[in-house]
C-alpha cells in the first residue's frame, strides 16, 4: 500500500463490502466521503455511478468486464492474488482505512450469506477499537458497534438493541433510557442476558467498566 | 423445569429453533434423538409430522392455532411470559437439555434473519463446552463447532472450513490436514486469517492449547 495515499484526517471513510446490498446502501453515503470499495461491493459502487477513491480487493467474485468497469471507475485501484493472501478483501480495505486515520469508519453491506465472513468482518470491530478510530457495520436491518466505555445511542429506525460480550466477560455494564435496565451488571459470552432490549429514550447511554461489547440495534 | 424429565444419558438432544428451517432439517434427525423445539421450531416439527419430546418457548412467533397444534402435538410443553423472561427460547431449550446430561447436543436452524439472535445462539456453544458436552449448529449452508482443545472433522458437504477466535486470542493453534497448514500458531480477534481455510483429507484436525476457537464449516 502506498504512503503517497492522502491522510484521512477529519474524514469518515466508508467502506462497501461485499454482502447485501441494495438502495439502503447509497442513502448512506455522504458527499464528503472517503469512499472504499471491497471486491464485488467495488463494483456494486460504480455500477450506481459513485467512484470508489481505492477499490481494493482479489476480485474473485466479480466478472472480467466488471472488473475492468471498476479498474476504470476508481481513483485508486489495488487488486492482489486470491490465493496468496491471508486477509479477507474487508480486512485489507479496514487496514488501508486506519492506516490513514480517518474520523471515523462506516462499513456497509459486510453481512451477507456467508457466515463466516459475516462473523470475521463482525470482530474487525475490535482491530478499530484498539486504533481508537470509531466504526460501524450497518446493513438493511441491522447496525452493530463496540464499545469499550461508553456510548450513546440516538433515536433511530432500529428500535431493538442487543448486547453480546466479544470477551469472556464484561463487567460494570449499566444502560440507562432502555426498557431494561441494567446497573454494574455483568454480561457472560454464552448468555442471552444482553438480547432483544428496547431503547425507550432519544437518547441512551451504554457503560461499560471492563471487556468489549457488542451493540447490535436491529428492526424487530 | 421438572425434575421428573429423564436424563438423558447416552442420547443426542436436537434442538430445533426458529431462524431458516427447511427440508433439510428433517434430514438431520435421527430415531433416538431426543427432540426439543424452541418457539416456531416446534411447530415446524409438529407441522412435519413429529413428535417433539419437549416444546419450549414464548410463542411469541407463532399463531394461536399453531400454538394449539404444538400443545396437543408434544408430549411435554413449556410455555413462558415473552414479557419477563430473560433467556432466548433457544437458551432456555439449551439449558434443559444440558441439565439433563446428553452425549451430544445439536441444534438446527437456529441462525435466521435476526442477526442478534444468530450471534447469541453461536455464542450459546460456550455454555457447552463449560459443561463438557459436544455440542454444534447447523443449518443448511453452514456448521458449527467450538473447541478448546482437539477436534477431529471427518468429511462432508462443506468444503470451506473457517477459524474464529471466541476469545481475544486463540494460542498454539496447529491444523493438519488442511490447504493452509498452521503450527502453534497465535489468532487474534479481529483478523482474518482463519478465513476460508480448505478441508483436503479425509479426516483434519484442529489444535488448541489456549482459548476458544469457533470452527464454521460451510458450502463455498
Amino acid at each position: 500500500m502506498s504512503a503517497r495515499e492522502p491522510l484521512l484526517e477529519g474524514r469518515r471513510a466508508v467502506i462497501v463490502s461485499g454482502g447485501t446490498l441494495g438502495p439502503w446502501a447509497l442513502t448512506e453515503l455522504q458527499e464528503d466521503d472517503y469512499l472504499i470499495g471491497a471486491d464485488r461491493g467495488a463494483y456494486f459502487l460504480v455500477e450506481n455511478g459513485r467512484t470508489p477513491d481505492l477499490s481494493i480487493g482479489d476480485f474473485d467474485s466479480v466478472a472480467p468486464d466488471e472488473l475492468e468497469a471498476v479498474r476504470c471507475g476508481s481513483r485508486t485501484f489495488v487488486s492482489c492474488d486470491p490465493v496468496m493472501k491471508d486477509w479477507t478483501d474487508t480486512e485489507m480495505a479496514l487496514v488501508w482505512a486506519l492506516d490513514r486515520g480517518p474520523r471515523e469508519i462506516r462499513m456497509l453491506g459486510v453481512l451477507g450469506t456467508r457466515l463466516d465472513h459475516s462473523l470475521a468482518n463482525i470482530q474487525l470491530l475490535v482491530q478499530a477499537l484498539r486504533r481508537g478510530i470509531p466504526c460501524s457495520i450497518a446493513d438493511a436491518h441491522n447496525e452493530l458497534t463496540l464499545t469499550d466505555g461508553s456510548l450513546a445511542l440516538l433515536s433511530s429506525r432500529f428500535t431493538h438493541v442487543s448486547l453480546l460480550p466479544l470477551t469472556p466477560e464484561v463487567k460494570g455494564v449499566t444502560l440507562d433510557g432502555f426498557r431494561y435496565p441494567l446497573q454494574d451488571a455483568v454480561l457472560t459470552m454464552g448468555q442471552s442476558l444482553g438480547v432483544s432490549n428496547v431503547q425507550e429514550q432519544p437518547t441512551a447511554r451504554i457503560f461499560v467498566r471492563e471487556g468489549l461489547l457488542l451493540v447490535i440495534r436491529s428492526l424487530d
